[in-house]
């Protein structure tokens, strides 16, 4: 499905249906059977200035979804850009206007012009006070008799839209925005077209290229540019901007995403643009934000807004329109410094013969399994768990005379530390978790077997095995129980058997890397884990010291 | 260029730079040696819970543009889908968290789990009171052990923000999120993968198809669908949201543009799932928007979080962000009348034989240089200014006995229409503002020469044409001229054929089709407009009556 819509004819209208019934009744639309395609402010009583705008569909939300107070009284909507007819601006303006009269806001392109002009005319015709601005804001030509009016023509609704608000003449309106009109200035950028829904898509740009100066229907731009980062495509288009800004003016900037850009790509641009010889004379930044998009177009443009006192205070106003992003002062990046965490002091070594022997039989066990364990894992996963166990043991064994024996919950706590960056990836992560937990059990309690318990809770917590998920806690935790229950390591390691054997029944895998494979490829397996876990408790059970623990 | 950035190592750190610069003063981040990408309000006083989110970028606004006063405390952020380090996270807890603790909200991905889960018990090893919600509202895999984490989150972060603010306890929020995970419920559509910056595009989606219940990091969606409308699809993923919403509850919606789709389209989406069958349980929308986007998918998802009476409350409430569209009650879409523009009352005809002889005059000599202007046209547009013209004359030659030739205005007025609805296009309605703007100006005052210069001035105004644009502004202008200062009509034939004569010698056109033609195509020949109205003044001025007009 290249677009998303039912029947063609139907995209504008029902697109305006769904902005009409997310507005919160701030929206109405004049009925089907006028063919205008006109939405309005449910709450005008004509006792202002009436504001409207419009033009082809395409750069939602531009303009149905800047309807609302403070900003547009109504939008007239063409199909995906195209103008909307005569008649349907003139219907609009009967709708909207009362004694104050009403302002006509137009992009400047040939039939928004000529159809938003002819309305107006007849408006007159008709005894209505009508004027219209038309905004030219586009720099990309140099010299360009007509330049096209492009994002910039946000700033004008603002402005207009607040004025009417504020109970301002229709003639101090218009010679606000036209003297406005003079400070304004966009520029655009995309690295591809847009797709027009039913319609081939038209393959122009190429990946490694970007079209600079180009218009919000596609159009092609003035430049085929093949910048090598964002900063020096940011620094081409300062070159392009720089000579319609004042040197000492402030400005006010919009920064537009034309429909398809990332938001991450479109935040570097604004700290490229933050970081430009413009950043002195930006004091507002709005965006980055889609406000006069061109359908899903990847790219973006940057409007200038001369300021004035008037200026600043009209763009810091609220409106009713959500799609309409605040003007925020543009500020310096103040960074603050990271808490420096305390690093575990250096453990103290101490020595516990017994604690040290059950340390070193759980390393010598993990080595010798290596490649049993890798095997099986080379069944069921890829084939590394006997050896990032046998890595994160041999880290033990190299720090054996330096860990603190004698402490519980220091020796977790630094065999947690080891496990982690030895291990590396989730799994060192997950024995982290389970030593960690175990220390700050064994502070609490100083009880080996229910630290490690908790230890084994929190691992599971956070990785999300439950018993009988196949993983190495059906083999760790029956056998954590038996020694709780004081039934002795004999019994634990007989559990842990037990449930590493349980686990070539399991036919399914609901954590870890085994959740992908398919049943029949499970079967019959031990899981890896599981199985090391229950080696290890056969190697202490074996072992006369361990059992005396 | 695939994507905009400077150096990828530098992708996150200068994305967040740029939101903060435009955050007004809202955020700060850890000093770049601390090597974690940390976005703090600027504003915290650890007086209350913190709420502490993050993750992997690409998924913009979220998490960085949701740190504010009534949402999230921090955002802690790893690299472009890839998890933040468990160093980062606890730095991040240990710079925010004070009495009342800290919560932190996980999106279900085991990398964020576990890096999260091992801060948090670390944090608790230092003393911090820290607890952790994993979010888990992606219901595209049935009976999933561990669903993913989407954009349901930003649900969890705004009850989790408000509470915080308001003063609740960690104890507090945590029951309220927790209980709120439970009604909420996710599903995502896309057409197409996401562009990683810095690496090769997956090409996994054909045209025709679309992916359902894929995650947003480009993760294959669990359902290829071919579906033929917008609707069908939206019915589809009803059906998948229905089995998880309760009949009788009431929901708010979030409608999230995963960041490449069309504002258009998103539109269309909305109307469509104000018409499905989930319809009466959506009692508040926000978006469309792009919240938690998958940089830049064209795809959608939709959120379900069950309303009760203070998460209403909850919802409705502001928050210092402004990428949080608000919550809005959903309504139905109120239709207004569009006014009846009164139609012109059909004209009385009446007779004026010498304004009726002129009128023919016109006509005739439109119809016979229909060839020649066509001629002159294919030489320097489209080969049809001749027809055009004719086409008019003829509608006007077929009305002759209907039109009130002895009332100025009305001729005019009348006038208009005809050549609007016979020519069409942009030309027809060029002569309409032209005629329109005249009979306005001949009501006024009783002119016909005055009458045609204000339609004039009305027409360059629309049109854009000034003199010397190389248009039938250059011909026309100067006869009107002629005529205003009572230098009569062989005086103005002259000075129209002058004017028609120059266009030849314009080698730039300003205005109209010839505007996109080099210099060399257009030397030598007048423009056909010009030209049709040198002749037609010429016509004029040969002829007795209209000489005596």
């Amino acid at each position: 499905m290249r677009n998303f819509h039912n029947r063609k004819e139907d995209l504008v209208s029902e697109a305006l249906d769904g902005l009409i019934a997310a507005s919160g009744g701030r929206l109405v639309r004049f009925a089907r059977e006028s063919h205008a395609r006109v939405v309005l402010r449910s709450d005008w009583d004509k006792s202002k200035v009436a504001v409207v705008s419009g033009g082809g569909s395409g750069h939602e939300p531009s303009h149905a979804g800047l309807v609302g107070k403070g900003l547009l009284t109504a939008a007239v909507c063409g199909e995906v850009f195209a103008s909307p007819s005569v008649d349907a601006v003139l219907s609009t303006i009967v709708a909207v206007t009362g004694p104050m009269g009403c302002l006509l806001v137009v992009k400047n392109y040939t039939g928004d012009r000529l159809n938003f002009g002819l309305a107006a005319e007849k408006a007159k015709a008709l005894g209505l006070d009508v004027e219209m601005v038309i905004v030219a804001d586009d720099v990309a030509i140099p010299d360009a008799p007509q330049p096209r009016g492009v994002a910039g023509t946000v700033f004008i609704h603002k402005i207009a839209g607040h004025m009417s608000e504020a109970g301002n003449s229709l003639g101090e309106i218009v010679e606000a925005v036209e003297t406005a009109k003079a400070g304004l200035t966009t520029i655009g950028v995309a690295r591809d077209t847009c797709t027009v829904p039913g319609s081939p898509k038209h393959e122009r740009i190429r990946p490694d290229e970007v079209e600079i100066g180009l218009g919000i229907h596609g159009e092609a731009g003035v430049e085929l540019a093949r910048p090598t980062s964002s900063s020096e495509l940011m620094a081409s288009l300062a070159v392009r901007l720089e000579p319609h800004l004042e040197p000492d003016a402030s400005y006010a900037v919009l920064f537009n995403n034309l429909g398809g850009l990332s938001g991450l790509e479109c935040s570097v641009l604004v700290s490229d643009l933050v970081k430009s010889n413009l950043a002195a004379r930006m004091r507002y930044l709005a965006g980055p934000a889609g406000v006069m998009t061109a359908l899903d177009m990847p790219g973006f443009s940057i409007s200038f807004l001369k300021l004035t006192p008037e200026i600043e205070t009209i763009l810091q106003s609220p409106t009713a329109c959500p799609a309409l992003p605040p003007f925020q002062l543009v500020g310096k990046v103040v960074v603050v410094a990271a808490p420096a965490i305390a690093e575990a002091t250096r453990p103290v070594p101490s020595s516990d013969d017994r604690v040290r022997r059950v340390v070193e039989i759980v390393v010598e066990t993990c080595i010798a399994m290596q490649s049993d364990i890798d095997a099986l894992d080379a069944k069921v996963g890829d084939g590394d768990t006997g050896s990032t166990f046998a890595t994160a043991a041999r880290a033990v064994r190299k720090s054996l005379d330096d860990l603190p024996f004698a402490e519980g919950a220091a020796l977790l706590s630094t065999l947690s530390d080891i496990k982690r960056k030895a291990m590396g990836g989730s799994s060192g992560v997950l024995f982290a978790i389970l030593l960690a937990k175990s220390a700050e059990a064994y502070r609490e309690n100083g009880d080996w077997v229910q630290a490690l318990s908790a230890g084994l809770g929190a691992m599971q917590k956070y990785g999300g095995a439950a018993l009988g998920d196949r993983t190495m806690v059906d083999a760790l935790r029956p056998a954590l129980d038996r020694l709780a229950a004081g039934s002795g390591l004999k019994s634990a390691a007989a559990a842990a058997r037990e449930g590493s054997d349980a686990t070539a029944k399991l036919l399914r895998a609901n954590a870890g890397r085994s959740a992908y494979l398919e049943a029949r490829s499970l079967e019959g397996i031990n899981d890896p884990g599981a199985e090391a876990v229950a080696r290890i408790f056969e190697a202490l059970a074996g072992d006369v010291n361990s059992r005396a623990l």
